[in-house]
């Protein structure tokens, strides 16, 4: 990053908004501080962003980060609940949360019903975080290499038509802590939301070596193998006896998958034939010599074949559920927030709802700032009522709405 | 209907369409025939509309009838699937068809995942009908009573996004004969779609008697009891033993409907539970004196609380699958065809799914007929080449698009 252009840039700003990707933002708060400017991200507040507190308030400037979607609208929800059931004597029994940036249905058609809006790369990794939650007051770790078979299936109750699942999202307990609520809960769980089927074929994918990252001898010679011998090598690599035959189609590819132990279930053996067909990795094709690794032509393929066409909309699903307990043997009561947008097309123009319910956030926090609206300096997350409270109504205002509900558990 | 003005909208026609209940049509044909006019609608052919076949023909007219969606396009889609098949040589061993009217994933926004855009009353006896079908061979009847509780989960391979369940739909197969597959096929299935959760809610409301036609006495007093008196009205009759006391909430309610043995599944007791809240059964308001009966309130329940809001979308979903076998040990091959619509609004102004897929293919079948593109005479369904062709081409051409998928079975 030139250091001059940013510097002019910072200084000709009123309110600094950075949706650059979070390695940018030290180097820009530190403008931020020295020119007494307001800073804006959707980015995680991280250890090095946090230390920068007492140098924002002696220069004056709040820095408000994570102040998206997940981190942001996310928080935002939690806390106005949270403290909603508190202004009321409630104690937070249970905190779950689920997100997920997903196709819409129509637009998931596909056998994995997934899609990419970037490089899948980044996605596939994510797969592979190892989790922690606490469930009924027991700490539950998922190593990465279990995540995706740790997906389980999820319906929200006034959503049933949608079939997801839920997958948990790395470490959840420091939510507990964040949201002030670590003693009192004895369940807090945060989960990614995909359509069901994505985790096993996924993990099926994984131990079939699809998302291997070592260099891979075939596909480093001066001329690349097809698709097919490719997958045909690496169903070798993991074959046991007589089954070397190459696989015709769907069928063949499914038995082979199950007599090689990538997975237990036929259905799973079934669509993870499928995912590979949609994928191309059965054709003829030569792969392009830049695919060095199993992962790489993985993620070329996913690429290629998982993008959104003309038309197709996304969406995205935030959902918190709350049990909150009362003093004197009052019933128990489950609290919800829900949040579903799809992408838009306005006059032509599509808008995800990706981008929508991220640049919305970071625009309402400079608009806040900007009419000193918030007052508190330093570094920040969206967990202030100062913040949240403005920010959800001017979210509601601009079609962004969270439905809440309460429902009696006796 | 007033015959004097039917006569004369019908003489100055060129096509006749009508949209009316089909109850009206034999006398709209009868004045067609007479008036030598075509006619079209979305109705199905019935006996006596059959009968009129010698006489259509004598008048030099085409009466096409079943030219909406279901019947309609379902016809149009699966002839040509069959016809290309069999003009590769191919026997057609299974067919099965799929069709649901519904809310889009999104307004499908309560316990039951459906709503009604008519009058409940006709959607709630359909689940009552017996039905039959062909499975490998094998002849299967439900009996009506049976039909929610035969609902089982249904996935489109390529939309696993869709939490579907299925039940089947009448007598499926008069549609063999209609094909022309009677003897080849060993399985003829046709379903209804709706979204999982469906029949076992509305199988358990019915065994709580929630659906009973008959008059109820405490319905039928100088003031109406209110629904909350009424439902537990319904659970003391059913009840056994002591556990006579009312409800107050959501889990009491399950518990309640699993110790009657409405349900056996605790996960659909909780489901039938929250269906029941939210059609506002369990509120202390006075149930109108124009409710007779069990079904009245059901219906006057479901009519108030189960309806599209502004801006919800209603969705088509029809769905096709052949198991097509060749010749000299060729492989198996599974065609199919999806038509995936959703309520369209443009210009301010709402057009439903529904609407949509009903009303184009008979603009269609008139279109055809003005010009001539139809030259067969008497009673015809869109079965025919003739009409499906050029009326498949037609529907594509307004946006109502038909995926087809060929998949090799080995």
């Amino acid at each position: 990053m030139d250091r001059e252009k940013l510097y002019e840039h910072v200084s000709q700003a009123d309110v600094v908004i950075s949706l650059l990707p979070p390695s940018c933002h030290l180097i820009i708060a530190d403008s931020c501080i020295e020119l007494k400017k307001h800073l804006v991200t959707a980015s995680y507040v991280d250890d090095s962003m946090s230390k920068l507190d007492g140098k924002a308030k002696v220069s004056g400037i709040t820095i408000l980060g994570e102040m998206g979607l997940d981190p942001g609208i996310d928080h935002m929800m939690a806390m106005k609940m949270i403290n909603d059931a508190k202004s009321r004597n409630g104690k937070i029994k249970s905190f779950t949360s689920y997100c997920g940036g997903l196709p819409s249905p129509a637009a998931a058609n596909n056998p994995l019903a997934y899609k990419f809006s970037w490089s899948p790369a980044g996605a596939i990794r994510a797969g592979r975080n190892p989790a922690t939650y606490k469930l009924n007051g027991e700490i539950i770790h998922v190593n990465g290499e279990d995540l995706y078979d740790s997906a389980a299936k999820f319906r929200i109750p006034d959503l049933p038509a949608f079939a997801l699942e839920c997958l948990p999202n790395r470490d959840s307990l420091i939510y507990g802590n964040l949201y002030g609520i670590e003693l009192e809960a004895s369940t807090i769980f945060r989960g990614t939301l995909r359509y069901e089927g994505f985790g096993e074929i996924m993990g099926t994918l994984a131990r079939l070596g699809l998302f291997d990252l070592a260099s891979h001898l075939c596909l480093n010679q001066e001329k690349g193998p097809t698709y097919r011998t490719f997958l045909h090598d690496l169903l070798k690599a993991h074959s046991t006896g007589s089954t070397n035959d190459a696989v015709k189609g769907e069928k063949e590819l499914a038995e082979r998958i199950l007599s090689n132990g990538y997975c237990k279930k036929r259905e799973t053996a079934t669509k993870t034939a499928k995912t590979i067909i949609f994928l191309g990795l059965l054709e003829p094709t030569e792969i392009p010599l830049t695919c060095k690794s199993a992962f790489d032509v993985a993620c070329l393929r996913m690429e290629e074949r998982l993008v959104y066409s003309n038309n197709e909309q996304d969406m995205v699903l935030l959902h918190h559920e709350l049990e909150v307990e009362f003093p004197d043997d009052q019933p128990i009561e489950k609290h919800t927030g829900t949040l579903l947008e799809f992408g838009k097309t306005e006059k032509g123009k599509a808008t995800t709802a990706m981008a929508l319910t991220v640049g919305i956030p970071v625009a309402i926090g400079a608009l806040l700032l900007l009419e000193n609206k918030i007052e508190r300096r330093g570094v920040l997350r969206p967990i202030e009522p100062e913040v949240y409270e403005p920010a959800l109504n001017l979210l509601q205002a601009h079609g962004i709405r969270i439905q809440e509900k309460i429902i009696n558990q006796c």
